[in-house]
């Protein structure tokens, strides 16, 4: 007996075309439907599915064993193609059926306890438990190809480039306040550990000191840290770094790959060079440093108003008094659709941010109305409302605070509402570049200045003088690529100069000691040479996620994680032999 | 002033076609040499070096800045190509200098710790703490570059083969007995582990059970053991694996591959398909399942000659009594080359694979004669010469004990003589497929049989009849690459069909409780109908090792670990905080 029936078409290729041709498919069974002298299946393989039929003619052994297929059974069948008595134009094979003339069970199947149906909606952590019941789906099966396809364009981009892709290790140092790496013992020098990366930076800084010039890297890495809906403990990033560049350069070379990317993965033409919106503009118009741009309801500045900067209402003039901000955004169509009970839910949810109240007005063809009347008369509101230009039924959200506080709010509020009155159009990809962040960000909780991206992101040159005298002020050469609201990819241009490292490490309140505990290594590279050099990581599971527009990186990712961080096939984490502990060095706390 | 010189070439590929250009380079300062009134500079990249001359006619400012340079700084320069005076046969941009109008220094150099030559013969632990600088050699640029070529081939072949490739996770489960396993301690369950994989075999294996039907992936491995000069603590494989197949399609796509890698990366044009081998022909011929047919010194059974079967020569006699085989080698000019003393030393080194012994015979053109004189006469010596056609200067090897004693020793010799006599030719490339392992292998120290691969290895069909009797006997579909000598990779037809696995299972003693910590879910998964399936990985550190002749895979990895699996750069493994044991739920034990 042969062991397989050697393949000739896939199963979702067959087509009128190929009526008269003997075939054979290889794959699950999806269907099958017993009408008395005629057996039909559905053979299912990732490239979708073929009906086959087994009529009663052929030998009673052959119709026996088609009579014996259950649901996910795995065979090879050959037949003749013919044409199907009534198409079914619901599927891509629907004018052809294949008339069985032999049969091979490779394997059975128990009853699978998911079904195998792309909008199947069952529970998360039973997908993911029977991962290799539901990559069965087509859809999963496209979502890992084409996730394959992005690393592929990724690769040859990078490569057609110049770039050279280099591995840096997975066993690293660990870092004192590394607490969200994990850490891997030791068995060698039993009491010591290696660290799992959380990116490949320091590697890949020291690869341009050793003059690789162009580096690419589709890498993996790992964060210990408390799971969301869009974070997974091991990730991907495609990683780059390239030398003797500044922004510019790197902004366009990475320009010359979201183009390929679109145009090849997507079938879109991507306009480039992409809109460049500094960090300040960002947040000011669209209250977030990842401005989601498909759609209006901009941040309006309202504290330049002079029904607003002598109003008597506490709120705003306390706000004002102390350095905060007054703002609001116009949602056009909002005043019909918008309760006060579900502006009050908006006000709850705001808390979150800091907000301690949100102020509205609804405009109609003949009335303006306010959560403050008592402070504002019907024409104090039109002045506020003409700055928004508000139409006829608009509903107006203000926030007074802290600017962190009313961007945050804002920013929340303008892309919540946009998404719940359906305009985020998942096929519209509006990309644009933030530029110019802050430097530092001052950190209430350690009373001091901490990097707003890593003390190697080299400041503005302009900015320089006043490292020390005014670190807010500062700005760095750093710079996101944002798709649709959502942060793709960031990166920086490196500080390459030791005197200007030397200075940022003191503006953060790095001594000596923890210098040397956590970036020894690359400080003492730098002694020998270092190129101005800077780069750019994509969140790949994000990226994709976002170009096949599904709402969880679970669903372009193989075997991930669920939100307690354990993997639901495999069992992982699981306990481990004392043996290998007392190897390790290590005992488990009492 | 502007922060960078934009580059307009790289430094070693300046021609004599590029004279009279304005060029602008970047790079290193890799000699300097002041001849008064003129200063002369090797700028490198990792291209090369080009040759600049700054002239005292210059502005002095700029003069003294040239004046300035040392070693290592890194520079951008602005100038002129021009001819040379005197061409420098011996460097690719021999034939021009730049006469440079302009010159930026981006930053000085210590006097670095090692010298920037691709022949410099340092220490290799020193080599690894200054690893960047280690790779500004042209040499280990190239590697690297040639690495990723290689990746670059293996994932456009697979992937025009209509493969996926799929990121499988580096988090996966703890098994028992896993005591090779790195460990990765799990913070959200303290107590419990993850494991870092030692191959991606279990997660491709259920790849298939999804349906994925062809896999490949450029995978991170690990492997906590002690090291030897080709092996990491991590690695890489190349790892593929297909659904609904045999051997001969796994090995027909695999060849394509090495057809392509040889042609694209070496220039070579590799005949295929390659011989196929059995390991029994394999071991018999050469003493090895990795059998380097460069050369012969093939062995030869002298277990069927007369004058042995005969002889009353105790350590042959008691060998061919109790089993065992009596086998030679002839060193074709071996003779006269090989003093008794050198001889003693192989046998001192071949104790360490359980000999006890060899019996040499060297022939000349008059005489012969032996280490065992006393046992055989001339007569017999010419009969065991002629079995090997001895010519007038060889030198027969012959050893006589267990047949894996005698494989062993005599395998080894025959490859490290021929190293010796210098005819292991780095630039030949044999390639076989060794086939038809054994399934088993007994385990001295388990008292039991083990899986020679891994216990989902598929025997030999017409062996599975005897699995349970004769276990020793049986053979597995499985199917090595080997290279020059070299086990470049290796792998499988893999079981699928549950009853068969469970008599594998059972062949190798393991209990129920044992196959579902090990391998439960695999088990589980294939359940609900897995696919014939098979595959291969190979070890990508040493095939790049192997294309490029270099000795050690830590001249392909960019920061490889010691032979104590330390990195030197970082200092990994290193202390971690004790708060982080703590919430880890461990302590280090006193």
């Amino acid at each position: 007996m042969e062991s397989i029936f050697k393949r000739t078409h896939m199963c979702g290729l067959l087509r009128a075309g190929d009526i008269g041709k003997e075939v054979c498919l290889n794959g699950w069974i999806a269907k099958r439907r017993d009408l008395g002298g005629l057996i039909f299946c559905d053979v299912r393989d990732k490239t979708g599915i073929s009906q086959v039929v087994f009529d009663d003619k052929i030998p009673k052994e052959l119709f026996d064993k088609a009579n014996s297929l259950r649901s996910e059974y795995v065979v090879g069948v050959k037949g003749e193609v013919r044409q199907r008595q009534s198409a079914n134009p619901d599927i891509a094979t629907g004018d052809v059926e294949i008339f069985a003339s032999d049969l091979i069970i490779y394997s059975r199947s128990e009853t699978p306890p998911i079904y195998i149906k792309d909008d199947d909606n069952v529970d998360m952590n039973l997908r993911l438990k029977y991962r290799y019941l539901d990559l069965r789906k087509k859809k999963m099966q496209d979502n890992l190809a084409f996730r394959g396809k992005v690393c592929k364009i990724a690769r040859d981009y990078f490569y057609e480039n110049g770039f050279t892709e280099v591995e840096t290790p997975d066993l690293i140092a660990p870092t004192p306040e590394g607490s969200r790496d994990y850490i891997v013992p030791s068995r060698v020098e039993p009491g010591s550990f290696y660290a799992l990366p959380q990116s490949p930076q320091l590697y890949k800084q020291m690869l341009m000191v050793g003059g690789t010039d162009r580096y690419i890297q589709i890498a993996r890495c790992f964060r210990d840290e408390d799971l969301r809906a869009d974070r997974q403990p091991e990730f991907t990033q495609i990683d780059m770094e390239m030398s003797f560049i500044d922004e510019d350069d790197i902004i366009a070379v990475n320009e010359g790959f979201l183009k390929k990317l679109f145009k090849e993965a997507m079938g879109i033409d991507l306009k480039t060079p992409l809109p460049r919106m500094t960090w300040d503009e960002a947040m000011t118009r669209y209250g977030s440093d990842k401005p989601d741009t498909r759609f209006g309801f901009e941040l309006h500045d309202l504290g330049q108003l002079d029904v607003i900067k002598n109003t008597e209402f506490k709120v705003f003039a306390d706000a004002l008094a102390s350095g905060g901000d007054v703002r609001g955004i116009c949602i056009t169509g909002g005043a019909g659709k918008y309760s006060r009970k579900q502006i009050d839910k908006m006000t709850e949810h705001i808390r979150s941010f800091g907000a301690k109240g949100m102020v509205w007005i609804k405009t109609s063809a003949d009335d303006i109305s306010s959560s403050v009347n008592k402070f504002f008369d019907k024409d104090a509101l039109k002045k506020i409302a003409a700055e928004f230009d508000a139409g006829n039924d608009d509903l107006i959200l203000i926030v007074a605070d802290k600017p962190k506080v009313v961007f945050d709010s804002l920013g929340y509020l303008r892309r919540a509402i946009a998404d719940e009155m359906g305009m985020l159009d998942p096929k519209q990809f509006n990309l644009l570049w933030v530029v110019d962040f802050p430097l530092f960000e001052y950190s209430e909780e350690e009373g001091r200045y901490v990097a707003e991206h890593h003390p190697f992101t080299h400041p503005k040159d302009e900015d320089i003088p006043m490292l020390e005298e005014h670190p807010e002020k500062c700005h760095a050469r750093a710079y996101d690529i944002v798709m649709n609201g959502v942060e793709a990819g960031g990166g920086s241009i490196r500080i390459h100069d030791r005197e200007l490292q030397d200075r940022m490490f003191k503006v953060l309140g790095m001594d000596e000691e923890t210098i040397q505990s956590k970036f020894g290594f690359l400080v003492e590279a730098f002694k020998y040479g270092a190129p101005p050099h800077g780069g750019l990581a994509y969140g790949l599971d994000r990226l994709v996620m976002l170009l096949l527009g599904e709402e969880t990186i679970r669903d372009v990712i193989a075997f991930p994680k669920n939100q307690s961080a354990q993997c639901m096939v495999s069992g992982a984490p699981g306990p481990t032999d004392a043996d290998q502990l007392d190897e390790l060095g290590l005992e488990l706390k009492k």
